[in-house]
């Protein structure tokens, strides 16, 4: 069975407070770079999946988002890849 | 000056030890997600900075990645995406 690697980008909802991205918004300040207006901070996460194929794979990804990876209150999805490993 | 959106992904350096990715793993086992082979977890930032080109904004990045925003330890990055905001 191919192997697959498949991208998952976690993300705070809009409108919901990200506490994580204000710490490193004002952090850079700090350091110097005002240049920031906006920091947010989610979560990259690669799974490698066995599937027969790249949508078995994404839909079995995307279960265990809904199930475990993503707070299905505060944060979304997305899939951001998938390649055969 | 033109505002852009900079993706970055930090990612545990290979050969690091990734607790987190082991821990997502094994629990993602326990649910009934025997296809997963391996997991891995990083961070996923979005940064909205000015600068009068692409060519700056990801330069400001790279050095915010390397003073405060990764482990130069434990860590990669790396830029994912660059757009106007």
């Amino acid at each position: 069975m191919p192997r697959f690697r498949v991208a998952v980008h976690v993300i705070p909802r809009k409108g919901i407070l990200d506490p994580q991205g204000k710490a490193v918004r004002d952090a850079l300040h700090t350091l110097g770079f005002g240049s920031v207006v906006d920091a947010h901070v989610g979560r990259h996460l690669v799974l490698e999946v066995d599937a027969p194929a790249e949508a078995d794979a994404t839909a079995g990804v995307r279960a265990m988002c809904d199930k475990l990876l993503a707070n299905p209150v505060t944060e979304d999805y997305e899939i951001a890849g998938v390649q055969l490993a």
